[in-house]
This record gives structure tokens, C-alpha cells and sequence, in this order.
């Protein structure tokens, strides 16, 4: 295997994850919590994911009201890997500041970016796969990975495969035709089917200054007040407010699959966004099929009675459950959700009611 | 209409509700609870219910854990109104105690007990009913009240019915044929098609020497120590924990019935005993049948998307139901519950649960 003394991996932390509710919240968003009681956070899971490939070269952007809790799980972080920001800005100036960063650092920059909040089951396919992505990064193209669909899913975008590029050390590299957006039920269908398609999970590689060369081509101004945010960080306080709330995807992808810079690296490992109480209840069910009740917090305060779906009993009560099918119980210290996997979606619209009602505190 | 001053009004208030945990507890039982959201409790209620008709005469049995709580509900009522049991022995010696305690002020005394649990909903009704049995029961017999079925439940014991007596001022007094213990679906519905069933809600109207007789008859010494009991309180502690566990229905009811000596008067007065939460669920639809989410407590707490049931909020907790159909959801300060209407009956198997796992501080 190649070095990868040029990778460096950067984690957007941000994301109030409303559809969590009440676990997730905008002042304790969801990368802060272990969803999956696998006995360490999410954004600590993807740090120890990611820490094998770029060993201290790690960034994380989030807001500044997170800042401190995230140097609490990352406490071997350096005090300048924690970038952050005055206030959110979607997920392109956060990932353009980290690139405008590390090209200051060094110009051979490769970056890889991902998300705080997702779970990878097969770390050693990840590995292989962002490794492939970092070699088609330094020859200059902006890389995605594609996960390999094992359903129909709508809740995602998708990403159309061309053809194979036959760069050595990246054998299942891809020219990108298009990013789709998400998809109705049918179309999901036609889509896997077809074996074209393949799930965009949002993680990007690419050369830090190819990033940047690619947005000023849409957004030159942003490009420059990046650029120099990073060699000034005081600049932040006046500059930041004034950047354009814009996603990656949008400011830079999807123009540039368009212009056949994009390519995608074909991969398999396990991905899984948790965009909901039903994709989490997914991932816990996936090494015991069997249907019953699974708890993510407060195992012995849970009493179930011919119930299954998910619990968390986070508030120290006695939580009985009787009779219930694919059932979502969060009981937490000052809120309760009981909800069912096929509705998990509609969570958000108690975060909305809440915030209408002027109980935003809650939210 | 005649005077009532010989008639006594006694309320045994016990049971622990094991099927309305987690609302209701053994130390803190249904009848000390607004269940319906009345704006009282059940034993106050009860109270209010019957002091027309009784005026100061009135008794309460009650375990003496809950003899304090009784008192401060009903504080208009003097001290030696409220009888305590040091320990629980079913409703035979619990309402044999109050008449051999109303027989010593009273020869002539006729006792109705009506349980302190119950929710009645026509109470003129329910009057008219009693004055009818309180003349049979000057008669010598032993009267219950049969209400019409409404439909074919299996959750109560029937009556059957045999001819009019012909009674002035007792117009609607039949004997009975038999008591019948709760039914399968298929014979409750048989029972109320044939028109001679009626729901036995285990309500007694009966002189109180005619009581102790008809007990004497199966239980010659749980009688006469009752009437010791009765002549010298200090009694209570060595005889009471000698007493038989037994029902009034099977110590007097169902052998007095065998030997003709128990009347029925026929009612329709909208009564429920709560026997569950579906119950609850069924007297909270009956004014306003539309399918909703009915909040029994903390209604400014409840978020309710796309929801039909039954939700109490009595933890100041923020409660949010989504995409749920007859759920019932009980939030307590250190307990909840989860289950549906259906499964209502089951509620019990989570307290016998918490027993087992030593956590009957919680039921």
C-alpha cells in the first residue's frame, strides 16, 4: 500500500438530527450520543474509523456550541483540529474552511470528508475504499464513494455510474453520469434494478485545492472569503455571517459530475445515515434478525410484554411495554416519543409543534 | 318517596389495580385517583354519589395504609366512619364488618355497598335504583342491582333473572335465578341476546342483621367474630388476621340465590368499574365518539401527530405520540407504560414482572 501522509480526514459535526428526537437535539445533536450502545459515541466511533488512515491528521468543523463537547470525546486532538463555526452554513463552507486550511498546510493536500453521524459496520471494505478514492483524488478528480444499494431506499440520493476508469490502485473507480436526488418508491426500484445506480452516503475525496478550484468556478467570492478566513482567523467574526448557506452537492458536485470531473469508487461496508428511529432500529437488528424488543439504553429498567421495535430508557424510570409491534419508545429526562418504525419520519413534525408552541427548549 | 333514614351507605375502598399500573399502585390504589379527569377521585365521587341518599350515614372500609388518604378526601366524614382492616381478607369480611357494626346502631339498618372505584354516569338513575332496593331489602331480601347490558362483555359476571316480584315501589324487583362467573365471548353474547342477563355489579343493598344471617348459614364463626369485632374494636388485632379470604358472592350471594332468597333491581346508569384501561378508554368516548388522543392528565404536555388513545402526562414531562392507534401511554414520575387498548388485560403481567425482579416499590 501507498502512503497517505497527504490524507487528511475532516468530520462536519453538525446536524440538529430532529428526526431523533428526543436523543438528538439541536443543543446535544446526535454525533455526541452512542445510538447504537456500542459503548462510544458516533463522532468517536468515526474518529477510531478514520484515525488508521490519517493517523493525527484529522479536522473537525462544528458549531461553536459544540465545540467544547467535542473536544471532551477527542481529547488527542490538537487544540486547531476543532474548527469552528460562528453559525451554521450547510455543509459547504464548512468543508470548503477545512480545505482552504489544509491547502495552507500543504499544497498536496487530499482530504476526505465524512459525516459525524453514520454508521460503517465493515471498517476494512471503508478502508479499501477511501484508499482507492485518495489515489483518483491526486489525479485530480473529485472522488465519491457509492454504497452499493440493499434496498429501494427513498430517504437517500443516488449516484448514476459511467464507466470504469482503469486507473491502477483504484480498480472500482467510475466516471460519475449524475447525482440524483431522492428518489419515490418506484423510481428507488428502477433505480436498483437497473445496477447503475448506486447510493450517494455524502462522502467526498478530493485535492483541497482542487475543491476550491472547483467552487470558484459557481461561487468565486465564497472561494476567496474561505481562503481568507484561513490565513486569518479573525476574520471569521465579519466574514462568516455573510457566506451563503449552500451544500457541497450543490455548490461543487453536481456541477462538476456534470462537467466529467466527478468519479466514484464502488464499495460495500455496511453504511447506514441513521436518519431515523427506523434506520437505527435497522442497524441493530442486522446481526439478530430476530423480531423482538431492542433496547439502547437502560436495559435493566425495561420491562416488555410480546413487544418488538426499540426502546431507550434514558431517564432512570421503569419503562413497560405491552403488546406492541415494531414500537419506538424514547424516554428521556424531560421528554417522551412513542412512535412506531413506519412513522419514524414524521418525528420532526413533533420538533416543529414544539418549537411553534414556544418549547423550543426541548428541542 | 319514603325516608331513607335506616339506610347506610358503605364503601369498601380496596384493591390495587393492578391492570391501571402505572396510575394506579398498592400504595396509592385507583380509587384515590381522578381517573376520568372529573376533577375528583373515584372515592369521592363515590361519596358525593351516595350522601343524598344516605345523608351522614356512611362507612368506609379501607386497608389502613390508605385510611389517612380516605380521610383527607372525605374530611366532612367523622372519625369511626372510616373502618380499617389491618390487612386485606376480600370484600365477605370487609362489608360483614359494617354490618355487624351498623346492626349494633341500628337493628333495623339496611347497608348498600357500592364499590369506591366505580364511575356511574346517570346518577338519578342510579337513585331510583337503590330506593327500590332499599325496599326489598326491608322485605328481608338480599338485593342486587343487574344493569343492562350494553354489550356482550366479558369481563363481569351476569345475572339471571327470574319473575317479577311484584313489589310496590320495587317495580323493577325480580328474584334471581343464578349468579354466572365471567363469560367467553361466544356465551356472553348468548347471555345477552336471551334478554334474562344482566351485568352483576357487585353492588349489595341488604339489612344488615339479614346479612349476618344469611352469612351465619355458610360461615357461623367468621359471623360471630365479626360481631366481637364489632362490640370491642381492640378485638381487631388478634381476630382479624384470623378471618377467612372470601368474597361476598360466593360466601352469600350465590348460595342465598340458590335457596331464592335474592332480589334484582333492573338499572341502566351508565356504569363502568375501570377495569382497565380500555374501560377508561370506553367512558372518556362516550360523550364525544370521534377517534382521538384523549389526555386524561397534563394536557398543555401532550404532542399528539396522527394519533388515537389514551395518553396521561402526570410527570410534567413533555409526552409525544406519533402515528399510533388506540394507544394508551401512562407517564408516571418514575414509571411508564406503553400498550393499546387490546392489550389492556395484559397490564397486570408488568407488575407481577417488577414483583419478580424486586421492584415492588413500584407497584
Amino acid at each position: 500500500m501507498t502512503s497517505m501522509d497527504d490524507f487528511w480526514a475532516v468530520i462536519p459535526a453538525g446536524g440538529a438530527g430532529t428526526r431523533l428526537w428526543p436523543m438528538s437535539r439541536r443543543t446535544s445533536p446526535k454525533f455526541l450520543h452512542d445510538l447504537t450502545g456500542s459503548g462510544q459515541s458516533l463522532l468517536r466511533a468515526t474518529w477510531e474509523r478514520l484515525s488508521p488512515l490519517a493517523a493525527e491528521r484529522v479536522l473537525v468543523v462544528t458549531g461553536s456550541a459544540h465545540a467544547e463537547a467535542v473536544r471532551a470525546q477527542l481529547p488527542m486532538l490538537p487544540r486547531d483540529a476543532v474548527v469552528t463555526e460562528p453559525s451554521p452554513r450547510d455543509s459547504m463552507p464548512a468543508i470548503g474552511l477545512a480545505a482552504a486550511i489544509l491547502e495552507r498546510r500543504d499544497p498536496e493536500a487530499v482530504l476526505g470528508s465524512f459525516a459525524a453521524d453514520h454508521v460503517i459496520t465493515e471498517v476494512a471494505a471503508f478502508h479499501a475504499a477511501v484508499r482507492q478514492a485518495v489515489v483518483l483524488a491526486r489525479r485530480g478528480e473529485l472522488v465519491t464513494i457509492g454504497v452499493e444499494p440493499t434496498h429501494a431506499a427513498t430517504g437517500f440520493g443516488y449516484i448514476r455510474e459511467g464507466d470504469p476508469l482503469g486507473v491502477v490502485g483504484a480498480e472500482s473507480g467510475r466516471r460519475v453520469r449524475e447525482f440524483v436526488e431522492k428518489p419515490d418508491a418506484a423510481t428507488a426500484r428502477r433505480y436498483v434494478d437497473s445496477g447503475e445506480f448506486r447510493w450517494n452516503a455524502g462522502m467526498f475525496v478530493v485535492g483541497a485545492t482542487t475543491l476550491l478550484e472547483l467552487l470558484a468556478q459557481t461561487h468565486p467570492d465564497l472561494t476567496d472569503n474561505l481562503r481568507i478566513i484561513a490565513s486569518d482567523p479573525r476574520r471569521m467574526t465579519d466574514l462568516w455571517p455573510t457566506l451563503p448557506k449552500v451544500a457541497i452537492d450543490h455548490a461543487v458536485a453536481e456541477p462538476a459530475a456534470a462537467a466529467g470531473r466527478v468519479a466514484v469508487v464502488r464499495a460495500s461496508f455496511g453504511w447506514n445515515d441513521i436518519g431515523d428511529f427506523a434506520s437505527l432500529a435497522g442497524i441493530l437488528a442486522e446481526s439478530d434478525r430476530a423480531p423482538r424488543l431492542r433496547v439502547i439504553a437502560g436495559e435493566d429498567d425495561v420491562v416488555s410484554i410480546d413487544s418488538t421495535g426499540l426502546v431507550a430508557a434514558d431517564s432512570g424510570r421503569v419503562v413497560a411495554v405491552v403488546g406492541l409491534e415494531d414500537i419506538v419508545v424514547i424516554d428521556t429526562a424531560d421528554a417522551l416519543l412513542v412512535t412506531t418504525q413506519e412513522r419514524a419520519q414524521d418525528v420532526k413534525r413533533v420538533v416543529e409543534e414544539l418549537q411553534q408552541r414556544g418549547r423550543a427548549d426541548l428541542t
